[in-house]
């Protein structure tokens, strides 16, 4: 997605070979017309797949979520992260490690919002090694619904997330796939 | 806002006298197209307060700011919320005590998204004794911005919190005041 890429290049800020900090308009401040269009490039992408339901994780996943459901006319519903839960009798949990925070969260949703005749896309603003995205799938899974493909606003390429999601036969839509961060250029895997 | 109080009380549950849930529509599972009314309905309220920036705190006030930015045409920055912060040198910082989880956390944003020539409209999704919107208030008054108004979904008009705010003459908006959930009964604020 040409705009996106253009907000990466002028926004964006190599931290190290392995961090893109994108603070600027994603994650910390938000570009809500940005994100409108990256509603519409994914609405458009997925709409013969039938989404009754649009899932992501608080809270960067939150503003380009919306902005799909906005666009489909579904509900949106965001997977509450919290180190550990007491009260899990109504809720689906996943376990999500993060390698960037060193840190193991638990994730949860509510039974009451994701049930066996729903068709799902999952939404992340970022995907690396794809912890995120595979505790979603498993909440997913113990709802008996049905995971129908997994919209990214940037992948990192050169991490192996994405690729062994593919592998798999998950249908994968990123929106930006960084190659590489070497030599502090942002580098975009050819489409 | 007829739209807002019907689905209240339509999908609201009153849990206790004190406590209502709205995770049907609001602050876990989302509905995009009441929050796309939504900020319509602010972006009229303040559109001659010059605004350049809506501050919210992450997470379920990120929905209905997106709205409101995107009506406006101006970034959003929602404030994170951390138990402590260890680096704090490039970040505005507040306490906000949750009588609720009956914890404090550390809120923050980045000095780079809020400076003296802001004028700032404050958005979250709830409004009870108001030391979200007083973190958030003292962050914008570190930054030197300005705060031009605060913008509620839902205010608990049984606590103290927004009239106390509108004794110091802080504008707030909010789009329905609960008078009481007695009796399991939700009663609105007459306007």
């Amino acid at each position: 997605m040409e705009l996106l890429k253009h907000a990466i290049m002028a926004k964006g800020k190599v931290l190290s070979e392995d961090v893109l900090k994108v603070d600027g308009f994603l994650n910390h401040q938000i570009d809500p017309e940005l994100m409108k269009q990256i509603g519409r490039e994914f609405a458009e992408r997925f709409k013969e797949a039938g989404i009754t339901k649009v899932l992501t994780i608080e809270s960067s996943g939150i503003p380009p979520a919306i902005m799909i459901g906005l666009e489909l006319g579904v509900p949106v519903v965001f997977a509450r992260k919290r180190k550990s839960l007491t009260l899990v009798d109504d809720l689906f949990t996943a376990k999500v490690h993060s390698f960037t925070k060193k840190e193991t969260n638990e994730i949860s949703v509510s039974k009451e919002y994701l049930n066996e005749e729903d068709i799902v896309l999952v939404i992340d603003d970022f995907l690396a090694n794809g912890q995120a995205v595979r505790g979603l799938m498993e909440i997913i899974k113990q709802a008996g619904a049905t995971l129908t493909g997994v919209g990214i606003v940037i992948e990192k390429g050169f991490q192996a997330g994405g690729d062994l999601l593919r592998e798999q036969g998950v249908r994968v839509e990123s929106l930006a796939i960084i190659e590489s961060l070497q030599h502090n250029q942002i580098t975009f895997r050819e489409e």
